[in-house]
């Protein structure tokens, strides 16, 4: 299922090592002003090679719109975004395509398709995230254009809540040929009451699919989280006053639905699962053997996740803004 | 949005003091053999008023087969599922037929439709789920017949762990006319490899989101959680041998498709929202005003929670089987 | 699949002889006026039994409300509507829970399922349509409420357009134990432009779907339908002037979406399958057989099948109505 | 609404005139072997200037696989597939851009979107269906492989069912300045019976609604579509004997679901709506017109629908291969 959302829909396509990845925007809005200097920010930031605690890979990561623009605005038909792969020159994959790499879809994939595009993970590949950023992006900007911001944080790395130790896990972990994990935290702001749907399409309900739905994220979070379950619900419930909530421990969503506070949303990044440290695998055939994962993979994709859960949270927000004017 | 599920696809129906609730399954295969009776003793685990612990109602929560079977089996055809509400005697809903009841989606209901049926939450009532956890029988009955076993558990309440601890948790917190909440885990064992979508139907995303979206849900687990985000790679990553893996920190699932190990979910639930303690809420007309929400209500639903936490693991996984299929 | 729509989405359930047909409505706006009196009218009209030439069962087939009404409106919520079976007495299906009756389902869906409530068509029965027309008279009661008014009447019965030979017709083929079919034509007025969606879902798309989806319908012609292949482009186009077109051979609908004309839409009904007349026909067991469907069954269905058309177009332009607020 | 299908879910893009037109397929089945040589042949059959009935244009419509293969086989991954647009040269769009054409989307879409990308039709050229012929390709190779084949031909041109005639039609129309439409018929032989589901997505439902959706397509029949209406049901119904039917008067299909008999199928495609005649319309500023649409445009398009058609039931029949694996 390569398809997001009822009424902003997209689907994604690509392999990290085929020809190109991209996404189909079904159900923007005509009218609004877009070209590809509003998306590829957005790509940008989610790009490996941009500071020292990612990946050293230098990819340019180019968006080209396709289709839905005409005269620099959209007009109602779909809008499809390419990037192309560039660094499709040949490696040796022999060992990953033997060998099953542990914390990856390598086993699953197999199992499912009895067939593995190996190269880079093929669709499995954190590359693939570039069609919903590129998507998420143009959601941006039409939040933006209703009053609609999205922010996205780190909130510990390894354990560490201090951002000035972040960098030096990270760097620590690489160095021992390991890897490391973190809490990464999301609130939009301005949002209107009554996004979500009750029972199936609740707001909260939606977030979490999209964000568990991100490679290597474990765990959501919405409001205070599991640390609701160890208070009393004296201290849980937000008391309402005139103009609206005297706190926010429900995270903006109340029975599914938006009550116009801060939606805030934490979701847990396991540490990156391609280590050069020495594991016990299998290999397709059957055999117990070794593997180090080696290659430009980043320590820590922490930082990189930042972009990505912003921009599934502008997906769903977008997909809830058209719902709800359905109705109005 | 009250459908859930691709292929095997139920919509409920019903408001608390409406005349019925329910659910049509679509998509059931055919020739399975099913009766009222396989049915009702999941419904029986979720109603109230069966221990101490629960409130105090006596429901009966009678389930009616409308449609679906012919001789004791399934025809492919919609399998309709009603419960008719007994106890809609008249009562005083003057309090919160003007008074947003904090914690509760009364305010964001109101301000999505303009309209709010505050009978007992109205469709926003825990009677709801009346409609998912007969689909889940149904669908616990297939996954059974195909080997697969779900099993729910209280890890928590208040930040207890022990069960001997659970009831005076709860009894405490209603005596003090306050309420509490904890943590549920659900395990489903058996389950192939191969179930679950990339990208945007991942195994965990849908787990995510059928959970979150059962009422009082603020967080969502796969494997071990939040607790990756303090670990090495090297640590969580599990390692495979011959016939398996040698741990299962993931949780049954890697790159969104099930692996074969056991599927394991935790949920934070939120302590109950209806509190007799007089809490600051605001009322339909702007005003400020004092609230006790009073009638039987449970002073913790966490352990009404766990029938219908399996029966969303049991909707999610049955409708995977089924897309699952469809490639092989 | 038993679901229609996208935003005005039902879902139908219930066979001729099972205990209730029924239909729950999702995504119906809130605040509507609405009762039990609103949907009935439709539903008699769909009933046997209404005159002489019709069959002579006398159904009652009162609808009830389980949900989705709160003090006479509706609330955003699911409605459920429910029509019991009543007249399920114990009858000898020996001839056909054997024999495959011609032109009917009987084949097929002991084909498609290895299972068949033979009971008086099971859900292939007309019957079904009762879901059907219960939710299109909500749908209707919006559209009028938007100046959208629907009408359905017959053209043919039996190649005859004199609607005083009609009756004739259909009298002299009950009499030869026979059945004749006919044309019905279904103008929508009043609708907006703008309905429809390019590509996959245009208006005309949607409503050949739709009316194709009624049982014994084999064609579907949109404004001049099949008529206009022997027509020069410059006869068929319709010229525009100031406030809208000189004529409509379209039918109300370019490139897939409404032009604010009446919208025209015409349907051909087979003759009844189920006749007296002996047929030749196979048994489960393989053997060919001869068969003689006997019961109360219409020798044309043409006058039932106009509320039931009107009822399906009712839907689709509702559920286009909903869709189209998405975008303004 | 630019998807189409359930399990074979086609999504389109692109514009006549914008940088691509294309298509991704998410749910076609894993190992089959598949290349552009295998999507390229239908294509071209698709494309003007094939010979001297269709438009002048040498469009060479060059396919590019994006993704979704490896080592030439499908992997389970979305199948994007890319025709690039050659042929941009600035032109003068001057007339069209401010005028309606009659019989075209022009002023639907502009009162839809409220913008309008007029460069030659923009998203409603019929440039769109090569990302569902390209898709349609791929099904047909999956049928192939499975024993059913589809072959579409041109029963009538302008009334006449000669082919001799066919081209002297054309021809004529073409030096008066006007066009032609007719009828084509399309089946599927081989399918097994079962295909389709009860209710609303009945197999001849979905037949029609792909159908009416090809642009200039105003009427569809199954089987012997509106010439049952003249029928007694005697003479409709088809006998069955030991091994199948002894007539196909219902085209295939029974209850909504094949009977294994071969599904027929006929559509009516208008006159060309570009003509050079003078017609009277309207421009965007409410003037009253004339218009004289010149340009490479086909007399009668109803050869170039023949591959569309195909492609289309193709892609339904796929789907519904793909949906009864579910249940079996």
């Amino acid at each position: 299922m390569n398809s997001f959302g009822r009424n902003f829909r997209i689907t994604s396509f690509g392999e990290s090592h085929g020809a190109a990845v991209g996404v189909i925007i079904d159900g923007c809005p005509a009218g609004m002003k877009l070209g590809e200097q509003d998306i590829q920010p957005l790509l940008d930031r989610r790009r490996p090679g941009t500071s020292r605690l990612t990946s050293a890979r230098n990819e340019t990561d180019r968006v080209e719109i396709l289709s839905g623009i005409f005269e620099g605005r959209t007009t109602g038909a779909p809008i499809a975004l390419m990037v192309r792969n560039e660094h499709q020159k040949p490696e040796d994959y022999g060992e990953i395509r033997e060998k099953f790499r542990p914390g990856h879809a390598d086993f699953t994939y197999q199992e499912k398709y009895g067939i593995r595009d190996y190269r880079g993970g093929g669709r499995s590949s954190g590359r693939e995230t570039i069609g919903r950023v590129a998507a998420g992006a143009v959601a941006l900007l039409y939040l933006s254009d209703h009053g609609i911001t999205i922010n996205g944080k780190i909130l510990k790395v390894h354990g560490k809540t201090d951002p000035d130790e972040f960098e030096q896990e990270i760097v620590s972990a690489k160095k021992a040929g390991d890897s490391v994990g973190g809490i990464v935290e999301i609130t939009a702001s301005g949002c209107p009451p009554g996004l979500g749907d009750p029972v199936f399409g609740k707001l909260d309900a939606l977030i979490a699919g999209a964000m568990m739905g991100i490679g290597a994220v474990k765990g959501v979070e919405i409001g205070d989280g599991f640390a609701v379950t160890e208070k009393f619900g004296s201290e849980n419930n937000d008391p309402m006053t005139r103009n609206g909530f005297l706190s926010n421990h429900a995270g903006g969503i109340l029975g599914g639905i938006s009550s116009g506070q801060d939606i805030v949303v934490r979701i847990a990044v396991k540490p990156t699962s391609s280590i050069a440290k020495i594991q016990q695998t299998r290999d397709i055939h059957g055999n117990v053997v070794e593997i180090s994962v080696v290659g430009r993979h980043d320590p820590c994709i922490v930082p990189r996740v930042v972009p990505v859960a912003e921009a599934m949270l502008a997906l769903v927000l977008m997909d809830c803004m058209l719902e709800q004017m359905k109705y109005h």
